[in-house]
């Protein structure tokens, strides 16, 4: 197999997705496909090249039961622009390659991340590292910005008067607040954006991070459409019962009452609709 | 904190679990507990130390919610016998730190798996890649373990033959089967443990592989029995349900008859509770 | 940028490169070249792009001084058919992703690394691990042959019965030597790519490992020339001295007879000769 | 083998190494020790325990030959406190464990990195990511002291009203500067600990960090003190030098003129110096 060929993913090459008030995701480069993934698995199996729709079956059953090393024979590289706030919970996944703009080398530019009024919350009560959902009034929303703003402002003149005066770049810096943006090469592989996506598309993820995620769904989805709907399906949509939970699922559901056929009329395949039955067995 | 003090772990070490007819697992050394958990966590929220029943709740909370970093600070290392086909398979993870019998310094010793004749079964119909249920014959049994015995002797003693015409090692050990055992030192932290649990205590993992599994699940349980109970009923013995499935279990499952105080009865917490009603919310 | 145009390369894609006597590494795709190893490490100094000659002058800067990261953004994939024992060394390298033949799922095929005569050889005596220069007599090598084929042959007879009276194929496998051919894909960033290929193009790898290193070697310079040509000045043919040896080095040796002139007439870059000297101060 | 004991080690456990002006480093909890290192190499070779003396020849050897595996079954775990454009560099590591404190649930403490007055310097002419080695004047000093320590002040006043108004604290910390002091629990093997000390003691390294990274050396060499020799002779204090580099060093250095006397004489062992002498073959 040559490079593969999506022209809808070609299309998206270097197209900024803007992100927040300055910030951005482009993709820069990808390597692979939905046939690339199906292609990885069949060496597995020792079976020669198939049609597409066996290849979103063969997906779905990769998905399905967590064999997740051909997601891996996919790769996506972004460039993005986000705040350092941002960019300190986004590093936390280690399994991908980065180059970031260096503070020590080059001078910071003047971006700093505003938010827009609707972004600013009040701190959740059932949530301790998280926003709560009732409107903050208005004359608070401006006091926040005013504050940001201004002294946004005033520590980068500061940041810029000891450039000036020739102060180290790499000191200096530290001068410069965590709505600051920076800028880096990001690479990682189609199965570690997923665990990346599923944290950060997550409604418990900080709104800011969210934002990059799912600017990045949309292109992960171009990518390669089957491995996302196979991921939405079984990942981002799918939800895990404890044992607890079970037991009492069990308790208050009768599975007898529903048949293959009934399955089988709402999507499910041979397969899936058995191992569904299974699970929900006394 | 000084080292952390567990004397039913510390019972534990060196203890030889056999395993297959001439394997192993060895806790060799070990570092943190449960303890150790809560430690890590409570330094992400800036609290001091606690009871050890706020520990249990909180490495639930850990575990239910997939912050895994927590786990990762305790750290197992065992010395294991095993099969060269075992190996192949254990290796896979990507996450240990590993040091091995080398057979192109060493001579390799004259060890090899044989199966119980219980172990002896057909190819499965249903799963490609797993053994049928049904009894194999007595006779088609002993067959195949005359062929494997056999065959094991003869190699050897060709391989030993090479070694002592000085044949380079290296080169005189690609005779030797895959039945050969080989030993290593095998090192790894609890969350990466627990995902290579359980995918190897897993009934599709392959038999041979699933009792080195098993071994090593009794001392895990026994070096942090906390997080090894949040593991099974959050891990092990927890379902996932997929998009389409959850819209079948939402038509025929009505949570509005589950009431707190019922689940409260059957040993949730309340936030627990409330996080289960919420998910089968329509 | 769009994806990178390399004509070599692309060229090279699906070309089978024969290693032993039926095994080869194809090149099934890559992303990157050496224009994006500088396009990444530019995104630290915020600099646009450059000219050709100037990318070599950075990547032999980044590579003489261990960045890198920017060599982590260049991806290569690969079909590889190798023996057992070689698939074993090489799996040791976690940083790729791999997706292998499953003789869980499927019958092995009946194919056999067979050396030929003049990689047969004596034990090394003063390497523990390697072999001895000196040429084994024909007639042992004859017999080492005759050893490996017939008990090749048989115990595949054997294994095809056991597959034909229907054992299970994960259990008939055990019985197959180490020197039985798998398949895999395998992928990998350029950075650990230089890393495997630094250990295994050693004169201290096992041979039959040293011949796919070779091979994928090849692939390498074409797919990222001017970082190939830094990886072997910098790399594959530099040399480390210990503190101890320094000291040797620097009693005998007078840097002062070396001037910058005579360095940069030898092809010594204006700051690699200042680093030159610096490295040589007493 | 049970726990190891190392009661140098033991001692400093919990011990604060204090790190610029309110940071530090604590080593919280350690496996492993010299002898676990010879032991895992052992494995390898199928012999059994050796004498301490033995022990530091196999580990010097290991180091050597870059056999780096048995290194990584010594594991680390330290307690410190750093600002965060420190934690940024840090964090790059990525074969590491990390739990940190959470400002998204946490409020941040009133505690910012104020540089002594000797660590303030001009930017580098020579080194584009680094300080001058000249003094800069007392008055400028001043004034970057006075910048630096007067908007911490505001900031953090700033920070308090926002999270006294009861904005979410995931957003108002953004309003803090690169300087504020974060703490984490951070997990490392030995093998990837030297690797992150070679760096991070660099002259090139900035000053901030090299603070914490010579703490940890400190620290390093008490935990298992023969593998930090051989990581000081062998890697920390050698040179590597490239193949043009060699080219003249081979021009100029005659190595006939050293007897295997002389360098056993200046601590070579026998081994050692075959391997130098062969280094400098022409």
């Amino acid at each position: 197999m040559a490079h593969s060929i999506n022209p809808e993913a070609e299309k998206l090459l270097d197209k900024e997705f803007k992100c927040l008030n300055a910030g951005f995701v482009r993709l820069i480069d990808f390597m692979g496909s939905d046939e690339s993934i199906g292609q990885a698995a069949r060496v597995s199996y020792g079976k020669g090249t198939k049609t597409v729709n066996e290849d979103r079956g063969l997906i779905r059953y990769l998905m399905r039961h967590r064999h997740t090393t051909p997601f891996e024979m996919v790769e996506l590289k972004f460039h993005v622009k986000l705040p350092i706030f941002v960019a300190r919970q986004w590093i936390r996944h280690r399994t991908a390659n980065v180059n970031e703009y260096s503070g020590r080398y080059s001078v910071m530019k003047d971006e700093f991340y505003v938010p827009e009024t609707g972004a600013i919350h009040y701190q959740s009560k059932s949530n301790m590292q998280g926003r709560a959902p009732e409107n903050v009034p208005a004359e608070l929303r401006h006091k926040v910005l005013e504050i940001l703003t201004s002294t946004q402002r005033q520590t980068y003149a500061e940041y810029e008067q000891m450039v000036e005066e020739d102060i180290a770049r790499e000191l200096a810096r530290i001068h410069l607040p965590l709505s600051l943006y920076t800028e880096w090469y990001w690479k990682i592989d189609l199965h570690n954006l997923f665990h990346f996506l599923a944290l950060r598309l997550d409604r418990h993820a900080q709104y800011e991070i969210r934002v990059y995620a799912e600017a990045m769904a949309e292109i992960t989805n171009t990518v390669a459409p089957m491995a996302w709907e196979a991921f939405e399906d079984y990942g981002l949509k799918a939800k895990t019962f404890s044992r607890l939970e079970l037991e009492v699922l069990k308790q208050f559901f009768d599975p007898s009452k529903i048949t293959k056929e009934y399955l089988e009329s709402k999507g499910f395949g041979k397969r899936e609709a058995d191992e569904f039955l299974e699970k929900l067995e006394k």
